[in-house]
């Protein structure tokens, strides 16, 4: 079911990040409304975006999982869980190939949660042998915790097979879904998640202000005095919401009233399929693009998601990323720059109410640009 | 400079209420953008959004104070400061006659922060003797944390008479001025505050999804490893401001561009001066009806801000708290129940996009209501 490109869209430049990101104009206006956040129509909004979410897992009602909208940033959802589910002398393994992978050993640490880590290069998977033996060689370990989509890089982690080893092993399975949700078909169920964590801002093209937990609920209720801070406490946010339907702190109404529009836009896509659909379109169109002009990409295509991609800097003496950056950024197309230590790369987003004919736009503006900065690949 | 009601306003309810607010179509229709978070634009939003907030605080540099802004609700930025600011081996000082002081304590005891507790009825003020006899006789204190108008009952707190003891006796001074900033003048050098919290959707009258801090710069900077948490590390948060004028996680870019549009608007309304004159009357005109309708108050006129209001429910046997709600906002009034443990209160905010008119309105529709519920008083 494709979507039409909208004939009018503000004047704004157009986002190729990974968040936040271009919306619809029809998300943004959603914002035009006070709601009081304690009220009846506030109420029956946080109840069907709670409903809808679960849906986007797989999940027909809330009889296994239930969803936790987390004030703040993606961040802030994922902090609210490492913080809340891990006993309070319970052992995290931490999978990590890329920046959010350490964010969560960063917050283990911060916590003083011990932490075992499962580190491979950015753009190599993680090794699944390796999973198994440090949950069979420790039985310390309570909770293991990975990255669907690692937005360092792009790459696609197997969340399915580490969920049947950690499942199998009688762990706790964390998913930082982020980059994924909404756009990557995920079944809780049969990847054994029992804590997935995304965003207002990503692939469910909402604006930002909030995250959200989808956990499988017997898991959850099991976690009473983990919790290590007051509002990010997940077990406390989620009881609250079960009992009077309110949060137990002012929740960003504007910004769930433009996610709740952007569910209805969602289904009105095709769900998840269509999404996916419209996402790989773009990224096709990008990758194709990009190759002909020349550039490297720094995964190999079959870890490659179709999220976000990696380019290497072209190496030519005339480029600089900055006059770059600048250059796209005048003429309306905003894009990201690396994220790999010293490594010169750049990444290209490809979610958010973008269309394979901005795709097309961005690499034409791409091309101009390197013929202007007499760059050649 | 008084401001002109405004011809057209949406269809939605007013909210009477402590936040979120009505706020102007104007300040809402600023979010019909979306800005990269790490773009130039959107930063010299952020580094606008500071500026303004410094000036309100009677700051007209970045000399002494800084501002840190923090995703999430106010609660948020509350928990940032007190799991920020007292050291690993501090202890708090927690005045309290509210549910907005408890909180603060119930923070102190998430994180293990040795806290002594002074506490008055919730329509009494604080004890200054007793804040003085508390620093003298406890050296281990290092902070003192007070809520300046409490939402509970809408007591004002003697912010500057505390802050000089504080002060006399070398402790640090938060303040929750969550009800407050933007619309009761506050001198951040004459009141001795080192922190001072307040959040977006109160009246400054923008939208909710964050809170933000005004520290003294050299307290802040002496606050290294002093954070017991990631995302909510409030030296952290500045530190990364100062340094890239970006976030460090994904900012609620809408919200703060409404936020900015109503900076804007509060400097065209002349002020905190000028916003405290229209909060000023229409809370004499809410006061002076409401006792015409023969309505108790909670607190004595000499004790109660021109922010929130506590009324006792009527003693007639056909009030019911729950119809009175349901009638008042099916006639397109939000207004708030009562915080008062058992005590039979409902609160009445007069903040927000709301004029004199507005409280009219209200008083016509609860005298209506009131009738209709045939209660007498």
């Amino acid at each position: 079911m494709a979507l039409d490109k909208p004939m009018t869209r503000n004047q704004d430049k157009l986002l190729y990040t990974p968040g936040p990101l271009t919306t619809s104009a029809t998300v943004k206006a959603a914002m035009l409304r006070d709601l009081g956040s304690r009220d009846q129509e506030f109420m029956s909004v946080v109840r069907n975006i709670r409903e809808k979410l679960l849906a986007i897992g797989g999940q027909a009602n809330d009889s296994l999982y239930s969803v936790v909208p987390m004030q703040g940033s993606g961040t802030f959802g994922i902090e609210a869980a490492i913080s809340s589910i891990v006993p309070r002398d319970g052992k995290l393994l931490v999978i990590i190939n890329g920046a959010y992978g350490k964010r969560i050993a960063q917050m283990a640490h911060v916590y003083q949660i011990e932490a075992q880590i499962l580190q491979t290069p950015e753009n190599i998977l993680p090794d699944l042998q390796a999973v198994e033996s440090a949950l069979n060689s420790d039985s310390g370990i309570t909770t293991v915790a990975v990255v669907h989509c690692e937005t360092t890089t792009g790459i696609l982690n197997p969340i399915q097979q580490i969920g049947e080893i950690v499942n199998r092993l009688h762990r706790v399975y964390f998913v930082d879904a982020m980059s994924s949700f909404g756009a990557i078909p995920i079944d809780l169920v049969a990847c054994h998640i029992d804590y997935l964590v995304s965003s207002s801002n990503k692939c469910i093209e909402g604006v930002p202000g909030f995250s959200f937990a989808l956990a499988r609920k017997e898991a959850l209720q099991a976690t009473e005095g983990y919790a290590r801070t007051l509002a990010l406490n997940l077990l406390a946010q989620w009881q609250e919401l079960e009992k009077t339907g309110q949060f137990r702190y002012t929740p960003p109404t504007h910004v769930m009233l433009a996610f709740n529009q952007a569910l209805h836009e969602l289904e009105a896509e095709g769900g998840v399929a269509g999404r996916a659909a419209r996402y790989r379109e773009n990224h096709d169109t990008l990758l194709t693009g990009m190759r002909e002009l020349g550039f490297r990409f720094y995964l190999p295509p079959e870890l490659q998601s179709y999220i976000i991609t990696t380019f290497y800097y072209p190496e030519h003496p005339n480029f600089n990323f900055e006059t770059f950056y600048q250059m796209l950024n005048d003429k309306g197309f905003v894009i990201y720059p690396g994220k790999l230590g010293d490594m010169l790369c750049f990444r290209l987003g490809n979610i958010g109410r973008l269309f394979p004919e901005d795709m097309t736009d961005l690499l034409k503006a791409i091309r101009e640009t390197l013929e202007a900065m007499n760059v050649t690949l």
